[in-house]
């Protein structure tokens, strides 16, 4: 078998991630390697924490990018907060709620569920009953948006709650950091993660976490070690540093990720100078446009508007078409990526994706078309034009 | 505080890795974000595989990248091989050793240590006696390139006393693999993990790994669930699919790093067309040279010729000389990276790594010169021009 370089022919990612790369990102990730602990890679993570303290809008010293996928992460979380016998109230609303069952218990913990059903939010009354009932709980796990259902949960309430009941509240915004709000001081989240393909824009592969004072403690007090030695945030720190208290010293823990790194700060660089709230408003009108567009198609979404992620867009498959057919034909004749549904909603909803750099509007009129083609190829009949023309009003009474 | 692009300076790196990473491998980084379900993608995978086999001389169908640095690599081995309770041979003769033993112990499993000193290989008849000893340990572990002491042990011997005392064979390749030989099922190694940044010349950030059935019978015959999520092979073989059972069909685990396996293809194409004998060659081609240049610099090595690593030269710091002073001098004079000591060996030595990319002619001529000039400037008498011209003859000796 002969084996050439690969050269990946350019997609249009519109599904539930990676986003699109901008050229500015990819062009950091390929400057020259250097050392994970020259002088100048110290410097660059020094940024790296202030630029991540901004996406997160938090002062949290524990804040840094783990060295591997969303997925490692929320497992860093995890690990370092949850001692065995813990009990965890986890909120289970999706793929990823479950997924986080599935940590606490490889954590020796105890899970407690408190169940919605995929497509709906976490329901607080329902998790204010949990934790009366578990007065024992140390901490309340959810996540921000549901990457599997396009579902937005209230995890300013859910902190809330958490606290109330002396719980540390864990979240995984994986999704929604840069595209939706996130607070992490003024909601009072202790312990978040997130990921860097998202809405940031970023390549995959890194996972940004921050902790609190509180959840810090947590860590420092343990009686177990650590399960993880890669992740034990107790060695982490002695290379990421804990804020100022390190003074600029470093011991080598595991080899960074260098590159991926670069690609981090340029991304978040670039956020910054839209500023958070430009990007939440441009994620909105996007989904704005996109919603004007998929409806006048006679596309409907899965998720009720008031729970609706801007960046993650459900959309029922309608009755007759082929759904596999049709990402596959957006593949082949328009390179555009969409996902299918997970779980639950396999083989009934699409998810587009309206993250980052993928939200903007040529990209979005472009999927319009897309769509309205591919479903014309499957006997329907959708007017491609006024779809389009509906989508671009959005843009223009936006002032776009 | 103003945050601007990162622009790194461009430096020589001769240290314990990373190492240089060729233009051909960041321009494949850079290529196009493509999701991680994409038909091409699978395809891609497809051929790492094919390519880490080459590379690992075996035929185990569970060979694949870890989606983290080698460390992650190393915590993959330990959390799917061991379960509470098991025994655990571990050599250690350096950092690296430790690290495996620190795996062990936070996998629940009891690690019986044979100490080498730091300097040393893992002396075999002691490993023997201690599998004696302990009739019911399952399995050994050894580093094959010690990067904390550039020290090389001998893993064909180890695999095979280990499978004489029905253990399984756990060996660590990170900073081996490609530099020197390393033969998998030639050898007997039942599981073996490895780094991207190191002789493979690739950036930092996967840990190729490979197991043999022997060790995955005892993956899926595991009575305790694998405590790591993230890194449990039973589901990640669902993504990278175990060989051709798999027919193809691949199952989201987590979110692959895209751009990090672009690299990784492009850098294991490049010693596929060179060949693992030619690169084994050029290592110790350069290993000899250098050699050449610094014996006649009056610099000596701190670990004896028989179990000398070619791609990690430990190097005594001379009695008057200021060794963070010189590396301090080569990095603001000459933009070349090399490594301090660790452990036992810290302010005593320096690392010196030919790896990959950074095993070159111009840049081990670069380095003898630099380390003369340094030399100088500390008030040392050397002939800089003579170490030049007999570190030059033995490449010409070779041809070159």
């Amino acid at each position: 078998m002969e084996i050439r370089s690969f050269y990946p022919q350019p997609r249009l990612l519109m599904g539930p991630g990676p986003s699109d790369v901008s050229d500015r990102v990819l062009s950091a990730l390929s400057r020259p390697t250097i050392g994970h602990l020259d002088p100048d890679f110290i410097f660059l993570m020094d940024e790296i924490k202030l630029l991540l303290q901004y996406a997160f809008q938090t002062d949290n010293a524990l804040t840094l990018p783990v060295s591997a996928p969303g997925s490692a992460g929320m497992e860093t979380v995890f690990v370092n907060l949850i001692e065995p016998g813990d009990k965890v109230v986890v909120c289970r609303n999706g793929a990823f709620g479950e997924r986080m069952r599935e940590n606490v218990v490889r954590c020796g913990g105890h899970a407690v569920m408190v169940d919605s059903k995929w497509g709906e939010a976490v329901q607080l009354d329902q998790l204010e009953r949990a934790l009366d009932d578990n007065p024992d709980a140390v901490a309340v796990a959810a996540v921000h948006a549901e990457t599997s259902t396009g579902v937005c949960s209230d995890v300013q309430a859910i902190a809330t709650l958490a606290d109330k009941h002396n719980c540390l509240s864990i979240i995984d915004a994986v999704t929604s950091l840069g595209g939706i709000p996130v607070k992490v001081d003024e909601w009072g989240i202790d312990a978040i993660y997130s990921g860097t393909q998202k809405c940031l824009s970023c390549v995959p592969g890194l996972s940004p976490v921050s902790f609190n004072d509180k959840a810090v403690q947590r860590i420092t007090a343990r009686k177990h070690p650590v399960q993880s030695w890669f992740l034990d945030l107790n060695l982490v720190i002695g290379y990421w540093g804990k804020g100022s208290q390190t003074g600029g010293k470093r011991s080598y823990h595991h080899t960074a990720p260098v590159n991926n790194l670069y690609a981090l700060h340029e991304s978040l660089l670039m956020l910054k100078e839209e500023t958070l709230s430009a990007s939440w408003q441009r994620h909105q009108l996007n989904h704005q446009a996109l919603k004007a567009g998929i409806e006048c198609l006679g596309l409907s979404f899965a998720v009720s508007a008031d729970v609706r992620l801007p960046q993650l867009n459900t959309i029922n498959v309608p009755e007759g078409v082929n759904e596999a057919q049709l990402r596959q034909q957006l593949l082949n004749d328009w390179q555009i990526e969409i996902g299918a549904g997970l779980g639950d909603l396999a083989g009934k909803v699409w998810r587009i994706g309206l993250m980052g750099h993928s939200a903007s509007q040529p990209k979005v009129l472009t999927l319009i078309s897309a769509l309205a083609a591919c479903l014309v190829a499957q006997g329907g009949s959708v007017d491609s034009l006024a779809a389009v023309k509906s989508a671009t009003k959005v843009y223009e009474s936006a002032g776009n």
